[in-house]
C-alpha cells in the first residue's frame, strides 16, 4: 500500500529498481529458495528488522524448514555478531508467527 | 599464520570464537554450499574484501559455478546498493585468479 | 525536550558537539537546502528514521519540492540498495505528514 | 524468555555463541565495569538501542557513575556523529528508568 | 574495465542496475551538481574511498568549488563522526590530485 | 601532515570538530586509558583500520597491557562478529609493530 504511492510518486527509476528487487530473487541458476536465504541472512547482518521479516515469509513459502532457518540465522549471527541478537530474537517471532505458531 | 598470532595469545574465547566460525558453514541441514553462499553475500553486503574472497575460495571448492556466483552477487548488489561496487569489482577479480584466468 | 536533559547532563563536550551539528547546515558556499538534502540522504543510506523524518522538515521549510524530494530518495535508495526501501517507506509517509496530506 | 525459545531452537552453534558473549564481560585482566562500558559503546556506534539498554543496566550494576556515563556518551558520539543521536536520546532515557529517576 | 568485465559476465539484472545507477545523477528537478554532492556524501558516511573518489571527480566536473567541497565534507564528518576522519584524509588527497595540485 | 592540511582548509567547523575528537579521550571521570580502550573497541566494530591502529598506539600510551588489549580485542570480536576478523588480524600486526616486536 505504501509501496503503491512510492510506486506512483517514485517515478521510472524508483520504479525499475523495485522491478531489478523484485526479480533478483526468481529461481534462475541458484534456485528461489537459496535466494531468498540469500535476501534473509544479507537483511540480518545488515540488522533490518522488515527485510528479515519479509524474507522470512517469503523462505517459508519457499519450503525452507525449521532447522534450516536456524542454521542460516546462526551464519547470520556468527557473521555479524552479538548486535545482530536482537534481530534474532525478533527474527524467532516473526517465524512462529508466519509458522501460525504465535499465541 | 596471523590467525595462529591471534589463537596463540586470544586465549580461549576468541580462540572458541574462530571455531564457532569454522563450523557455522559445515554441512547440515543445509549443504555447505549454500552456507558459502550465505558468508559471502553477507560479507559483500558488508563491504568486507577479505571476507568475501575467502568465501569465494569456499564456494568454489563447494561446487559453486559462475552463474551461481553472478545471482549471488546481483543479491548483494541489490540489497547493498552501489556502494558495493567497488567490492563486487574486487569480487569479480578474486573469482578469476581463483578459477586461474587472470593473465 | 529529551535534547535539554542530553544538553543539560552531558557537559560542554556534548553541548559543543550539538552546536557544530546545528550549524553545519547554514547558508554558506553551498545554500541551507542543497545541505539539507545532503543531511536527509546521508541519514537515508545509514537508515536512521529519526535523522531522516527530522531532514525531511528542515528540507520542506528549505524549499524542497516533491519531486526535488523524490530524485534525492532515488539518489539514496540507488547508493544503499533495497535495505533502505523500509525507511524510504516511512520517509514518504514522513513527507505526506509534514504536506499536511496525511488522513 | 524469546531467548529461551531461541536456546531450545538454536542449537548447539548458537547456544555457545550465548555463552561466549555473556563471558566476554566477565571480569579478567580489565574489569567487568570497563568491559560492560566497551560493550556500551560498541552499540552506540553502531546504533542498537536494545543492546544499549542492556548494556546500560550492566553497566549501572557495574557501578557505572552518571559523569561517567556521559563521558562515554560523549566518546560514542565523537566516533559515530550525529546520526548516533536520536540512539543517544534514548539511552539517556534507558539511564533515568534504570536510575528510577522516569516520572 | 573491470566494470566490462561484470557487465559481460553479470547479465541483464547487473547491467540494468550499473544503468540506474549511472542515471540517478542526471540533471532533472534536481541538478547533477546538487546530486553528485548527495553520492559524494553518502560514500563518505558510508566510508567508502573508492565511491568517495569517483563522486570527487564527478562533483568537480560539474562545477563544485573548494569551499562548497569543504561545506559538503564538513556534513559528513558531522554526520558520521571521527571514523569519518581517515576517508576525508584521502578524499582531500584525491580532490588534490582531480585538481592537479598534487606535487 | 594530511590533517595540516585539512585543518588549513577545512575552516573553523572542521577544526571544532578535531578539537572535540581529540578532547574526548581526555582524563575525566574515565581515565583516558578507559577511553582509549572505548575508541580502540568502537573503531573494531566499525571496521576502519586505520582508526584501530591510531587507538592502539595511544592506549599502549596510556599502559594497556597485552592480555587487556586481547581483551578488548573479544569484546569486539564479540559484538561485530567474524566480519571484524581481518581487521583484527590487522589490530595484532599493529600492537606487534607498536610493541617493537615486528621482524
Amino acid at each position: 500500500m505504501m509501496n503503491e504511492k512510492i510506486l506512483k510518486q517514485g517515478g521510472l527509476a524508483i520504479n525499475r529498481f523495485f522491478n531489478l528487487d523484485t526479480h533478483a530473487y526468481d529461481d534462475g541458476a541458484l534456485p528461489r529458495k537459496t535466494k531468498e536465504l540469500l535476501g534473509l541472512v544479507s537483511s540480518l547482518v545488515l540488522r533490518c528488522d522488515d527485510c528479515v521479516t519479509y524474507h522470512i515469509i517469503q523462505c517459508a513459502e519457499a519450503g525452507v524448514s525449521d532447522p534450516e532457518f536456524f542454521e542460516a540465522f546462526n551464519v547470520g549471527l556468527i557473521v555479524g555478531g552479538s548486535i545482530v541478537v536482537p534481530h534474532l530474537r525478533r527474527a524467532v517471532e516473526a517465524l512462529e508467527e508466519c509458522r501460525g505458531l504465535k499465541r
